[in-house]
């Protein structure tokens, strides 16, 4: 093999005059009659090489190279005609050919390689190894790679101590449902999948580590949505003697060297701070976008006493009467993109959809005219209050949804993502964070007829609420819980910690774990709370989402050398797969029938 | 909470007269009466708290104080009086309490923790929070994290890109058995947890990332031995465009990296590098350590008429006599001694162990002579030339066993290492590297009726060895395999890979793997070697028995944080554990009743 002395990335003017050997894949070829033209890509670059028709052998040998093979080229670097410079091959110079070899023939691959296109993404994922060829995705695992040393290098900058804890353990109870794997040696046992690493690095503060860190596996046997994988990658930290305010300056020392050493961007820290209860009344979600407005305003006040019987009657009721403003969107949005913007509301829960344009009044040719859909029980100081409200402008648009509070803050928070969508309101690369604190520990869980943890059971509640709530309402209970949120999107969540074994058994017993559960679900945790605990507390950042924020992409898989589909499916393995009788056997379990 | 200002380690006589707050655990206790010392520990360090009995309100409660306690401790700097300062506590100062606070109440742990003490390894298990606790396990698992983060140094700098594969993924052929994972949205079908990323990272190859690398959890469900986990972590990684010697050197350099950021000592390299029929013929084993010497001869010729009848025959039929002499031993063996060396030499194959001791011939005083368990059918030439063959001296002592070679290799392999321990010849201290390298491909299992894989099936074996061999004895076709061995131990191994199509599955049909099976199990990377595959190469190394081989442990348990028994129980934990009938069934699976 003509072993190469140089990357393609490497071949530059430079090393003009000079014999080198390049390895790697034939990206294009052009004949053009007396020359051939064959560009050579490994990962760090591409390179024009040029065979001449003296040598008869060669020429005719290269002419049958085609794309995708696999060659080892070795010839003399030489400057280009300055007419033909490339950027992405090489620049200034080229590969004057005096050797080459072939090391892998190419069948054609099923979709472009050299070129970017829109690809099916089934084939996609059938072919991943040819996938993953293709620049984009070249791109965005290098970036995962970067992204995820930048992380290790802040924590170990930090004292943080890199641990692995175990993939074959116990149910962890995190809400989503465990994979199981069945044990052999212990017929009818099984082991589960971490959800989370959670209760082992709580252990290992016990244990005073101090400072742990894992870039971690996570698992969750979840009916797949759109960008779900059923194998996630966290970054998962866990601190001693700290408070919430450690934890956060910690988030945000990882995220600026991310920033810093991938992006070569300086992130402004600390960052926003937002309490949960002003994110659902301002954005209608506890992970605002904050790269735009759209901002709600509550104008149950001025229409309290509505002509308008829905709205009257919702407000009677407790509920509320909130929108926002489009400013100058008015003239874009028909009757049926309007009606669309209503279908999208009621699907999130509310009613009905409010909507209102300003216009000039034509008589006074100042004064702002408020046209809407429920003109008729529209009083005109109600009017002349909600443009007030709003600070409407003339050609603007307002949105409104009435009803029980939580209803109209969520139904309201889609129709702003939409709006922002649709009215190109969403910069690019523009990184903006945010800490949304003080969620409630507790919900009450209708379905099931109980609490359940908001965050999860291991989450510190404040002591005193939890006093005076425990047995009355505990939904007025506060968690020292906290979520980091980029553009919309948690990418991140942790807390301070339970670290006593009688708070634990508290929250425990809130949440329905009876006696008897506990003990045989958490009993090593509240064994290991006897044996002097350290005050801790942690956080775990999602890193497909992370990267796929940087790289630019929507979905987590493109950021995923290997993904699932929606259906858990490994296309290019087909994993799940069969497996033989016997070795259920072996397990001692057998399939019940026709599950096949 | 009085938050530490610095931890226990950072108290040092730089800060005489300072005030500091720190937190941690009570180590240890003395109430002299008058004053009460306190030792605090953290992970950084311990440091010597002073009580003294002029404020009584926090010496009484300081009084109160116990093992293993968490508090907080604020108070000013001294420097000690000279007879009483301790290198483990702090040194020349301690710290004169102004303020305390008892964050944590403990338990007396079943175990000690502030002194080393031996304790009973499935207690250790059950409490292995308490355990970590224990300066050995706090000093293992932060080597641990050293030794990992000097490899991805050791890659990052060489232009490594550090990828994830799947853990839910398909059956990866590497010889163990799977552990499998129950798929609920595909009921029937199975996910399996991977032995290696091997397939994976051969794939990446073909997606042109040139050089990857990964710290990999792998996973092999087995009949448990003595030192085995299921679930254990390698370093894994693979190279395009290379041949052996590349990977040979970038191992070398991860373990320089390592060896010199973790211990401080500067390993030499390149390798020793020795035949795998080397490593057989001189020391029984392809993993020797070159720590000690005991190396064999073979004096097969010397014996070839014996008298003895079991020699001679075995020699007859094409066997060999070898053996190696222990200097000095022979006072130091009894007839006892013998016997137990006898029956380990049975246990590993061979039909029975000859001996002889050498003494000074008291009639010349100065010629040696051979004692022997076979004097009667030595004659005294043969004995003499034993005497030269293994240049005995006075007092030393020989073993020797004739028989089938493996055999013989193996069996005086065994012997080896047990004379070496009791004759302690293995140097503390010492790391004693090695390469051994042209293994054979296959070796022909009888109980399969079938050639199996010596490393693995996408070895590239000696392809004019594979033409020439492979329809009648594939057992002489050699791989190009390499092993790294550390002080006796595989640490490592690695291979050329296959990259072309055709000897794929040449060396799939030599492994009895039909059209079918090819295509059902490695369709996928067939199909990959169509579409233009680099040459590439890679190794894995095991990072649990590097870490614990540094850190002068014997078992690598005591090197992973959470690690499972024998048996595959996690002792702290109780997985694996029954799970509710229902999960089953949402899986498609039932036990085969009795199961539990």
């Amino acid at each position: 093999m003509l072993k190469r002395t140089h990357t393609c990335g490497e071949i530059t003017a430079d090393l003009d005059h000079q014999i080198v050997t390049i390895n790697g894949w034939v990206d294009r070829v052009r004949n053009l009659g007396g020359v051939l033209f064959v560009t050579v890509r490994d990962r760090y670059g591409k390179i024009q090489v040029l065979f001449r028709p003296d040598d008869d052998a060669l020429f005719s040998c290269a002419a049958s190279l085609r794309g995708e093979d696999v060659v080892a080229v070795c010839g003399r670097v030489t400057r280009r005609p300055d007419t033909a410079i490339k950027e992405d091959t090489g620049g200034a110079v080229e590969i004057i050919a005096e050797k080459f070899e072939v090391l892998s023939k190419a069948l054609t691959p099923p979709f472009y390689i050299h070129i970017e296109s829109d690809v099916n993404e089934e084939l996609r994922l059938t072919y991943r190894y040819l996938d993953l060829r293709r620049q984009r995705m070249q791109k965005n695992i290098q970036l995962r790679h970067q992204v995820v040393q930048a992380v290790r290098a802040y924590f170990n900058e930090h004292s943080f101590l890199e641990i692995e804890t175990p993939i074959l353990t116990k149910s962890t109870p995190e809400g989503a449902r465990d994979f199981l794997v069945p044990s052999r040696l212990k017929p009818g046992k099984f082991y589960a999948l971490p959800q989370s690493p959670q209760l082992f690095k709580q252990l290992l503060m016990v244990s005073g580590f101090d400072r742990y860190y894992q870039i971690a596996r996570c698992f969750r046997d979840e009916d797949f949505r759109a960008d779900r994988q059923p194998e996630f990658t966290q970054i998962d930290y866990e601190m001693s003697f700290v408070e919430q305010q450690d934890i956060m300056r910690v988030t945000e020392g990882i995220l600026k060297t991310v920033f810093k050493n991938v992006l070569g961007i300086t992130i402004p820290t600390p960052f926003t701070v937002m309490e949960y209860e002003a994110a659902m009344d301002l954005y209608g979600t506890d992970k605002p976008d904050l790269r735009y407005g759209l901002t709600f305003t509550d104008v149950t006040d001025i229409c309290k006493d509505s002509a308008f019987e829905p709205v009257r009657n919702a407000i009677q009721n407790g509920g509320v009467l909130k929108g926002f403003r489009v400013p100058g969107a008015a003239p874009r949005y028909s009757r049926k993109m309007i009606e669309e913007m209503e279908t999208l509301v009621k699907k999130a829960g509310a009613k009905g959809l409010l909507h209102a344009k300003t216009a000039k009044n034509p008589e006074t040719g100042s004064a702002l005219l408020l046209k809407t859909n429920f003109d008729k029980h529209l009083s005109p100081s109600e009017a002349e209050n909600l443009i007030k409200a709003f600070a409407l402008e003339e050609n603007d648009l307002l949105f409104m949804v009435s009803g029980e509070k939580k209803t109209v803050n969520v139904a309201l928070g889609v129709l702003r993502s939409e709006i922002a969508k649709r009215e190109s309101l969403i910069p690019k690369d523009q990184f903006c964070f945010l800490w949304v604190v003080n969620f409630p520990m507790f919900s009450y869980s209708e379905e099931e007829q109980r609490y359940v943890a908001e965050h999860h059971p291991f989450t510190m509640p404040d002591l005193t609420e939890l006093e005076t709530h425990k047995n009355s309402d505990a939904t007025k209970i506060h968690a020292h819980a906290y979520d980091v949120v980029l553009n919309g999107w948690e990418i991140g969540g942790g807390s301070v910690r339970i670290h006593s074994r009688e708070v634990q058994k508290t929250v425990f017993s809130l949440l329905g774990i009876d006696e008897s559960s506990q003990k045989s679900k958490f009993g090593f945790l509240l064994d290991a709370f006897q044996y002097g605990v350290p005050p801790h507390a942690g956080c775990a950042m999602g890193l497909d989402r992370l990267v796929a924020i940087i790289a630019g992409e929507e979905y987590i898989r493109d950021v995923i050398p290997f993904p699932k589909t929606t259906s858990g499916i490994c296309q290019m393995t087909a994993a799940p797969s069969d497996v033989e009788n016997e070795q259920l056997e072996k397990l001692s379990l057998k399939l019940i029938k026709d599950a096949r």
